[in-house]
């Protein structure tokens, strides 16, 4: 199954870019009359038939809607430090997305040492892990904020994000009830529980998971965030690199709640 | 903490070869006398004193030996066919390894694209990985073989290694029970159940997981898996590329058993 995304919909006709044109008709050679599945990026994925078939602007009539599609039953922020190699927190942005991510907002912490970071390609980067993992919402990729001020958000706000992320999260008023949790690792702190068990004794579908740089949080950081109703996580022995952190943490969401 | 492996030591003496000896004597300027920390790549971590700070070959008195350091309650064989693009791989290679896992086989099905790899890179890789995430045993790279090959294999017997895997897999008669996984993805087969639930319903510490290429196993792969013993499982509701199952299926044992 074949996946092409519309950057345009009201719901009867879907308009392709030139990108997906082209790999629908050039690549693939779908011709009009033929059916194709679109999705708008923000969950809803159409069954359609092809009305025009130019490579560069091709259009589809929707023969049917299906909201919701390839969604999971929860809502999930992955807020992590962009790591110093740019592939490895790209690859994060892709994992996270093909096992299901909501949110990704890049925060820089007081000890990161990228401190910089742009988000179209992680933009990109996210759209094709959606078509590929058979997904109809591309995630949110927020612009980057500092860890503090990202605390200090309420889980449920907006953030400002890629001009080209298509539609905000889902509705605030669907969220009763938020966890927040903060993988940190100070070294011989005992208060931390591991992230199963804080999945386990929850029963909020709205997540939020911060994920610290390569030299980890502050202290003040750390101490913000569990003043702010964070619960300090851990994500088992190993120790693991940011990213590795990033998708391990998305991973025991998608198996404890998916 | 920084990890050094000796390609040679006999308990009492650890040595370094170029590469590593480099590392710390040029890169991290550790001179005679001082303390640094060792692995042998079969488990045992050794708190030592350097005693030859030679920048090709140094040497390094044991002061203490810690075997089973940053170990794992399983023994986890992660049987994976190599993808297309090997950058895929080798980072499940990776990541798999920070998780946890014992040995790495990579499978040619008969329906994968690639049907040569070779272990070299994936070996390194794992090598790096494993002092990154503290631990001191080496994850074994078997050559590879065919998936009907491998299936047709008992999960403790030896398979043919890449020649720089230091140790075999843990003593077989340490090993009671045996839980083999095998993840694949016919449409509307209902006979799955999820991998954690296998996990939860077995108190099996050999597990054998098998993932397959882009084109999935091949209806008699499948079918001679079952008949040795696997067990069918589905990893969830997204459809995940070949090296995210396989980090998805280690990061379930990680968090389930670890």
């Amino acid at each position: 199954m074949e996946l092409f995304y519309a950057y345009d919909s009201d719901g009867r006709l879907c308009r392709l870019d030139s990108d997906e044109s082209g790999h629908c008709v050039r690549v693939l050679r779908h011709r009009v009359g033929d059916e194709i599945h679109v999705i708008d990026g923000c969950g809803t994925m159409f069954r359609c038939r092809l009305t025009d078939d130019n490579p560069k602007s091709a259009e589809a009539e929707v023969l049917e809607a299906i909201p919701g599609w390839g969604g999971h039953p929860y809502r999930l922020t992955v807020a992590c430090c962009p790591t110093k190699n740019n592939d490895r927190f790209e690859w994060f942005v892709e994992k996270a997305t093909e096992v299901g991510v909501d949110r990704i907002v890049p925060v820089i912490g007081e000890r990161s040492e990228r401190k910089v970071y742009k988000t179209d390609r992680a933009y990109r980067i996210a759209l094709s892990a959606t078509k590929q993992s058979l997904k109809a919402r591309i995630p949110e990729i927020a612009e980057p904020l500092s860890v503090k001020d990202f605390i200090q958000i309420s889980p449920l706000a907006s953030l400002g994000r890629n001009d080209s992320t298509p539609c905000h999260s889902e509705p605030v008023e669907q969220v009763k009830e938020s966890l927040k949790l903060i993988a940190y690792c100070f070294e011989g702190d005992t208060r931390r529980i591991s992230i199963q068990e804080a999945l386990a004794t929850s029963t909020a579908t709205d997540i939020t998971i911060l994920i610290g740089p390569e030299g980890d949080f502050s202290p003040e950081e750390a101490r913000l965030a569990i003043e702010h109703g964070y619960i300090p996580v851990h994500l088992g022995a190993s120790r693991l690199r940011t990213e590795t952190a990033a998708v391990v943490a998305a991973t025991a969401v998608y198996l404890a709640r998916g």
